[in-house]
């Protein structure tokens, strides 16, 4: 049986980390894209935050073309992203143009890289967030950009988007995630409420054997009650 | 009674000198923001192209706060906008960092001037576009463009968004505008089915003068049937 190939936009993030080890431990090639390696990936590509949008796409493109070697990927899993608050009172660009960065140009890239390097059949999943279904008059910036991740996700679901066929393009929108940063900054919280990291890196593994499928064009939330997690489709 | 005033961004694009045009001819004071002055303006910025979001942003606020000299903006309407096709198989990187750049970015510093200039009761109007409803396969970079300005809407439509009191914020999805360079590259279509731009800077009017407003964070559909144009609440 061949080897089946990931990358993972976002690999040195807590989601991130989790989904390069998960699937490593289950036999796949892993390609890891941040700002630093990820030294249990079998390459990682490393992102020049100084570099503009279009060079980024162009940098990555190539990296990962060279360490495919005409190779195909079978899923790409974009996990990078960030968060900050600000209304329209004081430097919304700024905020805006963060958020833009973190979220957009990764979504992008990684949509760049399906359309280019994914085997027909294959995956791509992105991340959206709930809260940007509605207005976020609190965080104006991260909600225009995970709109356009949302917008995004239903352009490459859509016929002619540029993915190869049979693939899937999908947003997972966590709630909370159960990660060390959450636990320190948000201590008295009810942890049962949370989605363990183990479960998003699960069911990216079944999606990429095929297992599970949601639609392609998805927006999904995670919502974890007593610890267990249900996918549901906005 | 007092002088109104307003800021029209893109005061040089086919809708924006429609807009200057009808606010002067009704006597109030107008400043246009664009890449190049409008000399119908009582005052121009001009915006350079080559600046980052923040830097734009940060010359338009203090070029409006001198134009303005302690007074207060009654209206705050951003018709800046373009067009750019493509998939994700090609360059998506570059089509999308340009719709960014000429409806997004123009969008949050028109919302910035808003929430630091406006009147109490004032009003913001930003351009969407019905297409970014759905997915957009074929303009991935303007769908999520779009995208980005429908949830900016709803998020200065809701509480603490910034704005002043008593504002409302919209925007507008016109299907076609009815423009010199519309007749030219579509000279065969049905002109009565296309929006004429005096509509548009006439119920921009009536908004300034408090009149026939809709609810703040809308989302409004132009269709125009016939030489009739009605809006329509998303």
């Amino acid at each position: 049986m061949s080897v089946s190939r990931v990358l993972i936009y976002g690999g040195r993030g807590a989601l991130g980390e989790a989904c390069v080890s998960h699937f490593k431990a289950n036999n796949w090639w892993v390609a890891s894209v941040d700002l630093h390696p990820n030294e249990a990936a079998d390459t990682s590509i490393t992102v020049n935050s100084e570099a503009s949008w279009v060079d980024q796409e162009k940098n990555v493109l190539e990296a990962i073309a060279t360490a495919l070697a005409g190779e195909k990927l079978n899923a790409v899993v974009c996990v990078a992203g960030g968060w900050a608050g600000g209304n329209a009172a004081k430097e919304l660009s700024k905020a805006a143009d963060l958020m833009w960065r973190q979220s957009v140009w990764s979504s992008t890239i990684s949509a760049s890289v399906a359309a280019n390097h994914l085997a027909p059949g294959g995956f791509l999943a992105l991340t959206g967030a709930k809260a940007a279904l509605e207005g976020t008059p609190s965080m104006i910036g991260y909600g225009m950009a995970k709109a356009a991740v949302h917008q995004l996700t239903k352009s490459l679901g859509s016929e002619f988007s540029g993915l190869p066929e049979n693939s899937m393009a999908v947003a997972i929108m966590p709630i909370t995630l159960d990660t060390p940063m959450n636990r320190k900054w948000m201590a008295n919280a009810d942890f049962t409420t949370w989605t363990p990291l183990s479960f998003v890196a699960e069911m990216f593994l079944k999606w990429g054997k095929g297992q599970d499928r949601p639609k392609s064009g998805s927006i999904l939330t995670l919502i974890t009650k007593n610890s267990e997690t249900q996918l549901t489709v906005e």
